[in-house]
């Protein structure tokens, strides 16, 4: 399939002087989950991972991906002539260094201008050495006949009760913000828009938002978006805010028009090269900068926080009940994976408020913990028998807020080398929630307090310490984390008093067992002025088959006794006689 | 006398058309430590600070200091007429906007162009609008008539012995890394050219370097050196490395002639603004990098490791007489502050192989003990008398290395308070002297294991937590060290074995009492692939009469009793009978 559809490609490509195509695996708005429209490199070459880019030239053809998709691709490409690069491997070529060797230096480069942001066209250009021309234009789509349609899930108001802001105030002062240095903002981030407009959708898989872009002036705003998933309700509240409704599809073309002459607030990682295209042909004056949305979200406001509390009681409810049926209902037969991860989303959609899981559950046995972002298959399901580990990654959007926590938990029994790689996890978890920092320090200050217990043993993970956590919207939400090893898109702010952070150090043994603890924090102002410490959110046991109280400091004892306690007391009162006994068992002092 | 030399350089301005002069305490190598013919600023104002840019319009002036100097030059300025401000304040301008207020944006800006570096002088015509000229005359070195000459410290040659190495393989691997890059290096930073050559001097206090640079180019080495520093030795050496030597004040004007049109590498943060002028004159291409030397030199080989092994046993004996006699011999009476020091300082140049101090002792009593960077002065000096704590700072030049220790001492009696400080600061050095982390991990990430236990005791310092140490070099040596709070001249690498630093916490409060801890750090290869350590080279008593053991946790309490035996067990031997008694006693488990 993918040769005859390369093969149209690159007739395409020859009709309009193409000499190299790109095709990422990307929405309009750089978004981390993509809806099936979106996935141009799983129709031209067959490749399901979600992780992906294409570049096509005349004779050849290339893809990069992740480590975590690599051997995938090598399968799903096998045969298919295609070469399969490593992403930011070093002895892979990158985008860049490939279309250098396999373009004429003037060439000209097409795309579908809409996935690629305007950083990476801009860099990528760059590489080139500043003569390559670029072709906005979706060849690709123009050959996807049966390509799916855009979602059109209903949009809905979030009310003010739960986001505890009024749009009102949000757009005022953005535009504040804005007036000190442009004339208008351009926002393709959908949760910043979400967030802004106090609006919800459901066009993205996890992430209660809708397809949209927003272009905001000092007395106009104009939100680009399908009509058809606005109910008379959502149309009053956005003519109240005076925020006027165009198009989904009409946006490019109206920023040219709108925004003509203008300094244009926008920020190139989030936005696509084509409005960048359109607003350089307006002669727009682009401000280059991050949408000031990103860090005033991350603050949650008390309200927020609030609810944040009452979410996790109901998130602890439903995981507690699961593990107290993982640890004592399992003598009629082993459940699989599957059946675990189906059960606990069940138990989390019966609590009040709850719309569905944050993120695809993550329920791995065995050696299948060890693969840090596992998803489930019919192929890949196995029983979990004893005896062994079971790695539960999961969280819920509710109305009060999104939640995220992992639990590992023993089936059977735990060798000693399991309870040593939970007992150092637990230790790492208890030592980040317990930090008290000055104001100005960022995640990536704190990272060695989750992992100095593994390093003093010559352990690690390869992924970040935690995340920033929405406020019912993305699980994942910038700028904040705790990585040492800083990426673009987390850690990169110092903590405020309000920001929701997840605490998830890990230790994974590949083909063996995987151990990941999560908490969700919540930062706060310590007894000090000036200092700011945690509060931990989650509220769900730990499994105390799998700790090994020797490893732990006397301060770790302290600490894993009053969270037990604070559990027993907070999810005690809604489980039934059997699990409160359970659980007070589960939530001895040690 | 200010007002005189004020009118005179004013005069100059005036009959060479300048509008605005500028006049740091630099010398023309951005070292730290400067020389008498380098405080212009003392010669133009009378202010006796170190740290103090000037800048004089034909109306006014204006001159910027430290936060620690700020109270001096009050003092010292009162009546001058010169506007104070702060280096670094929010609400003190910067010399930028002081200059773009004060001069046309056209104008006409004088100055040394040795002492500014190319970076300070890029950086201030820029914010000035990139309009304004600069005229690099000296006209303050005009008006000095008794200006100190320039030191003319004999210059040795290190033997292989020490430097572990041959400058022969440092200049060839040098030109190896330079040749990727450039045609030329320019090295102005003494230290670099110290270490690259194996050659010491004496022109600045406390760093065994002497005035010149160095220009390295594939087929010559041209050194700008007072040819009278040199003796038959050092000549035979410099010969045999085919090392050619010119005027020192004949760099500029050779330079200019020597690396015309070539591509030279220079480091703009550390060379004059008059190289960088000459060498736009002679139209060569700066490449802006870092001095290769600067990594290289910070990761000291096998023999230099042993070296300091053995200087800090050495340091250590020093050190533990004094404490032993601070701490036993004091019925005769008390001593000063600046008698301790005195005292100290001969007992380390007594140790065989030690060429005097790395720095100022620092010795301060009671509330000078607060006072970070506090230097005994005959008008400050006090005897310390029971109760209180003494904190003493100091560090050795050995022919094996530079040491740098901090201890802080109880005369007398500690209240529950100082030892909870002094506990907490010592739970933090021991702490981050434990860590273990991944190649790639740099100081900052570390810092938080030294501030934690202050932090969660809502107190904090404002230093940094640790700098690189030079091998009988520099005692701050870039370019590692431990600060959340990023610097442009430490902590911008991450650790390498062979790498030493400090580990010096500390608590201050002002008026009252202040604790410094100070251990020397060598970084190593932990037992893991991938993994790194540290190892303890600082060998001296702890005082247990500030320890409170209930506030030392577990972990910290057997590092405390294994350092000790380790001190009593190498430095007992070199102690006299009542010494040893004392330091067994001192050293005993907790």
């Amino acid at each position: 399939m993918s040769d005859r559809l390369l093969a149209a490609l690159r007739a395409q490509m020859e009709s309009c002087g193409v000499d190299a195509y790109i095709a990422p695996n990307s929405d309009f708005h750089a978004s981390e989950y993509i809806g099936e429209a979106f996935k141009t490199v799983r129709f031209l070459t067959g490749f399901t991972g979600t992780t992906a880019t294409l570049v096509v030239l005349p004779d050849r053809a290339a893809l990069w991906t992740d480590e975590g998709y690599f051997l995938q691709a090598k399968q799903e490409l096998s045969g298919s002539g295609i070469t399969l690069f490593h992403t930011g491997h070093s002895d892979s070529p990158t985008v860049a260094d490939y279309l250098k060797e396999g373009m004429p230096a003037d060439g000209l480069l097409a795309g579908d201008g809409r996935t690629l942001t305007a950083r990476q066209a801009l860099e990528l250009l760059d590489s080139l050495g500043g003569q390559a021309r670029f072709l906005d234009r979706d060849l690709a789509g123009e050959l996807w006949k049966d390509r799916p349609p855009l979602p059109n899930a209903p949009v809905w108001v979030l009310s003010e009760r739960y986001a505890g802001e009024p749009a009102e105030k949000k757009l005022a002062w953005l535009r504040e913000q804005v007036a000190a240095r442009a004339d208008a903002h351009l926002i393709a981030t959908l949760d910043d828009i979400a967030w802004l407009l106090n609006l919800r959708g459901g066009d993205i898989a996890y992430n209660p938002v809708a397809l949209a872009y927003l272009a905001v002036l000092p007395d106009r705003a104009l939100l680009f978006i399908d009509p058809a998933k606005l109910d008379a309700q959502v149309r009053a509240h956005l003519d109240r805010l005076g925020v006027e409704v165009l198009p989904y599809e009409a946006a490019q073309e109206t920023v040219e028009q709108v925004l003509s002459g203008k300094r244009v607030l926008l920020m190139p990682e989030r936005v696509g090269y084509a409005f960048y295209l359109r607003l350089e042909a307006a002669k727009a004056q682009i401000i280059e900068g991050e949408n000031p949305s990103i860090l005033r979200k991350s603050v949650k406001n008390a309200v927020q926080l609030e609810h944040l509390r009452q979410a996790h009681q109901k998130d602890g409810v439903a995981v507690t009940k699961l593990l107290c049926w993982l640890k004592t209902g399992m003598e009629g037969g082993h459940p699989t994976e599957a059946q675990i991860a189906e059960k606990l989303d069940t138990l989390r959609l019966g609590q009040e408020g709850c719309l569905g899981p944050s993120f695809i559950t993550i329920s791995g046995f065995g050696a299948h913990g060890a693969i840090v972002h596992y998803h489930v298959t019919p192929e890949s399901d196995v029983p979990v028998e004893p005896d062994g580990l079971l790695l539960l990654d999961s969280g819920g959007q509710y109305l009060e807020g999104t939640t995220d926590l992992t639990r590992t938990v023993v089936i059977g029994s735990a060798t000693a080398e399991q309870k040593r790689c939970f007992t150092l996890v637990l230790q790492g978890m208890l030592n980040l929630s317990a930090a008290v920092f000055p104001i100005g320090v960022c995640g990536r200050h704190l990272d060695v307090l989750a992992r100095g217990p593994l390093w003093s043993n010559g352990l690690d993970y390869g992924h970040g310490t935690g995340h920033g956590i929405g406020s019912l919207l993305c699980v994942h939400e910038p700028p904040i984390g705790f990585n040492w090893r800083i990426t673009a898109r987390n850690d990169t702010a110092p903590f405020a008093p309000g920001m929701v952070v997840s605490d998830e150090p890990g230790v994974y043994l590949p083909g063996r067992f995987g151990v990941r603890l999560e908490n969700q924090l919540a930062c706060r102002e310590a007894e000090t002025d000036g200092f700011l410490r945690f509060e931990t959110l989650t509220l769900a046991p730990i499994d105390l088959d799998a700790v090994d109280p020797s490893l732990l400091d006397a301060r770790g004892r302290e600490q894993l006794n009053a969270y037990h306690k604070r559990v027993y007391e907070q999810i005690g009162p809604f489980l039934t006689e059997e699990e409160q006994h359970w659980l007070r068992e589960a939530t001895r002092p040690i």
